[in-house]
């Protein structure tokens, strides 16, 4: 039964993301880099964040990468890049992203902003992206 | 001309609250109780908060109202209750609002969450709402 | 299956707290008061936080508790209290919940360790419980 | 010698307050109320954040409170009340307090601001204090 | 009109940097390395940052850097080296800046004090700057 | 007499490293890579945090490290790595630091538990240690 909890977390996890062939959860870091110190980690991470709480109805994925990205801002954790790149694949446009992190300015200030922003800037040159401009 | 960036921010606030005769920002506070040691304040607030940043393009009012609960959630700053209330103005459901909170538990960890769901617990009662559950 | 791992939750709970007939978990708060909001947040406190994570080998329970308040003094959230009483339940003395919280200072502050002082004071003082003081 | 050290902290105290004869250190709380559980607290604070680090040279006394309270409006700690009557009493005008936090929203955002300008408010109202508004 | 307000924080802008040919606004980052994600920020940066905030009246510039800098300590946010840099440029002492770092010790604890020392030694040995050592 | 004090903090130190012909504080940073700008923060470190504060009674030298892994995993701040090669030193298991990156995960998030992993992983390969592996 675990087994489907996993399994549930697995297939959340796959709405976001692009696995590939050698990459099978595409971008998305679920900790299996610690293996050796914390074999454990990948599976809270799937069972808790993506099958208990990201598969949690209430929000819409787009909302949910919003809610993640803005959180990280306020933390200043490094994080973001993974989570901008999760955005892209559940069809926030590179415009929401941007003014997502635009909109915290007055909440957590402009330096945690722009550190955002490079963040995000790094994802959209990696992948092409060129955004269509606000007008202001 | 500042004069038209004041009324941007102002029009921008009245698409957030619902004012009344006594109260002709309705729930939102513009630090206009600080009038007497910082006048300038509910300036900054309607111009930039409200005017610039608030009124960009980008995001519509409920990804920005979400967006900037979550960052309060990791902050643990005090004003989450004044932000419920304008996600509900602006037609998030009660169901939103707690989805994004109960979505930011991986990211800040249950006592933040806990905390921002007691605002938010307390709006609701306040409002007379109930809230449909989320079916697991 | 699901009722298991919920199961290994309560039962590691309950090595934490001291439950009576009007408080079935103790001092303990599972998120039960915002059943009417986020009835599935019980779940999850009990199923993750305890049954995974509480009960992952590695740590002993006073352990578990000086990592939790450590924590919690560090970020300024205003759960300590329930945790201090965690700790005098799982056999922590006063002296080394006091003991955590001044060893923290140069490493956050005195403001975050006095806060935290304040809440380990108030549950001493509740519990009549009176410190041995540490010979200078 | 550690006496002097003591004694050391203890003179720049009294010139950061204004005791009286029910209160020996002003509005200064250098963690005297908690005698009973970390006897050995108020012996760091006078020693160490009073001779060490505020008898340092290299700021004045005025600039030392003005990074004090910034910090505290950064860590959204609730002591900057403490702080504000300190910076009153070493010579800092009620604008420059006021200036010190208006200053800060671009690096905080409005919530910490907001908090911190409520705590300074309070001081004011206390003191009968009224300020010389900055002309736009 | 806006122009002005944009004028107003140029002109604020050159008093904090010394620009010359290849950097028109000096060491100070306003953002315009994010003209393709968001181009409008740099006007925020300009207009509100230093328009509205920095040329408030309350506090002389040299006030006004040690309040950015004592809270960017606090935050932790990694810009802490290009305000040092403007806290030279409008005559702080190197012994103000590091005063300004050691005095944060007891609010923010050594670890936010010891990276800030980091960034400021860095921009020292880059301008070849020599401290003089306070006597204790 | 205050010699006394340094070496109580030196004698400290000693506990919780292990120093070489190189290294007289074997892996510990006391701050003496800031001599030129602040050539009175190591007396600080040295008779304050360990002096002082790492001294006193109250918790056990593992019970100390924890503590302090615990504060910094909380605050993001990056000397994780140095804390944690203290933990080895005084016998603390890698198992048991890990335990206590994993527990906090309920409290501080993700985020700040893998960052925490990392550097804890970074030193275990350093020192060609391998971990028991807990058994689910």
């Amino acid at each position: 039964m675990t087994k489907d909890r996993y399994q549930k977390g697995l297939d959340k996890l796959m709405e976001l993301t692009t696995p590939d062939s050698e990459n099978p959860t595409g971008h998305m870091d679920i900790g299996e880099g610690f293996k050796d110190i914390a074999p454990d980690l990948s599976k809270y991470v799937v069972e808790f964040a993506f099958g208990d709480i990201y598969a949690r109805p209430g929000l819409d994925n787009k909302q949910k990468v919003l809610t993640t990205i803005s959180a990280l801002v306020a933390q200043g954790t490094p994080q973001i890049g993974m989570h901008v790149k999760t955005g892209l694949t559940v069809g926030l446009t590179p415009e929401e992203i941007v003014g997502c992190i635009m909109h915290l300015i007055p909440y957590t200030g402009f330096p945690r902003a722009l550190n955002a922003l490079k963040a995000a800037q790094e994802v959209f040159e990696e992948q092409g992206i060129t955004i269509t401009l606000p007008e202001d």
